[in-house]
């Protein structure tokens, strides 16, 4: 059985991602990080998946995200709120963390590299990506193309490869295939400002998307919010 | 005046590679990690190389590279000594941190976004470079194409040039360099398994690149050796 390394953060995409693997006969290492964010109840969420879908392994690793800092998603800058869909994906917002998508692959690619892994898989999303560079396709090709030359893996002849399965989907198709994989979205997380009991606020970018995409499959979110 | 941020690790080449960002005009922020390695000398080093060079900022990022393992530098595993010169150059060694100068650099350019600087600079060697494929020319242009990519900047305009000025040179082209820009050696520290006190051990295979570039200038290395 080939083993995978999958980025893991709790929320809804990454889940269903962890699922994909799975399904393609992968044994699934999770990987999440602790990267100063404020809302670390996702890495709460983060185990809960692990465990609801039987992982291999499961590492929590600490970045020192906030020692660059840059992000209202690790500083004390306000998380934009209410905005409408035109505006999530026209402009970068400041939830963006510089960097942070080829950080948390790179981890990735360090520890498949000792573990003999050729296989990481990331759950980006270049149509509901919130306006993010390092959630596009073109992105992802070239960390492929970079993971085959600073690896001594690659250097002796392994091909790595960035899966990305969910590069194309809405986040309505996401759901749709994360349900026919039996995926407990009750599990995770995807808020970026939740209550300090864990209630998802609603209304970030990243909720609006989430509570959209479950109102088009005429299904109920699962999880909790905030009145 | 423009600024660059620029790879400090206390090294031989990291501190000829920021005297020659100085040179270049550029504000130097240097940066260094404490990623586990055994050598924590190596950041006495590059504190003290920092304040010789009157660099405008210096910050040491927290990694937990011992996460993932696998190498010499951060697991406990015996690092080579006495190897000949074609032994070095011939096979990656133990000593191979996987993905670290990715991760580095990635760090690199997360900051350089904040600081909205376009310039990065790193200190790796093609030549005497102990067989690490991420020092090679095409590890650096892939990442270059990928700091483009995976951005804000890059996706509104900026290009970040990925300055890698001691990559073609010997460790005594190096040392020649570093000596005509006024760096003082003395404050530098490479060896991979030092004494307590900070001594270098004189056979690891950086210790011995490190003396052979002085030998061909002949020059006296100016750090001290354990007897």
């Amino acid at each position: 059985m080939r083993s995978a390394v999958v980025l893991l953060s709790g929320g809804l995409d990454s889940a269903t991602v962890a699922a994909v693997a799975k399904r393609d006969g992968f044994a699934v290492h999770a990987v999440s990080f602790r990267y100063g964010q404020r809302h670390v109840v996702e890495l709460v969420a983060a185990a809960r998946v692990a465990k609801h879908l039987g992982v291999l392994s499961h590492r929590v690793i600490e970045l020192d995200l906030r020692a660059i800092g840059g992000s209202a998603l690790t500083d004390d800058i306000a998380v934009p709120k209410g905005r409408d869909a035109d505006e999530m994906v026209s402009s970068i917002p400041i939830t963006y963390v510089p960097a942070r998508n080829t950080i948390f692959l790179t981890y990735a690619l360090g520890f498949a590299e000792v573990i003999n892994a050729s296989d990481i898989f990331i759950g980006v999303n270049a149509l509901d990506y919130s306006g993010y560079p390092d959630c596009r396709p073109e992105f992802i090709s070239a960390f492929e193309q970079l993971a085959n030359l600073a690896t001594k893996a690659g250097v002796e002849g392994e091909r790595f490869t960035i899966h990305a399965p969910l590069i194309a989907l809405s986040k309505a198709d996401i759901i749709r295939l994360g349900m026919s994989l039996g995926v407990d979205y009750g599990l995770t997380s995807s808020c970026y400002d939740p209550t300090p009991t864990g209630e998802a606020c609603g209304r970030c970018d990243s909720c609006q998307l989430r509570l959209r995409g479950f109102a088009q499959n005429n299904v109920a979110d699962p999880i909790r919010y905030a009145a």
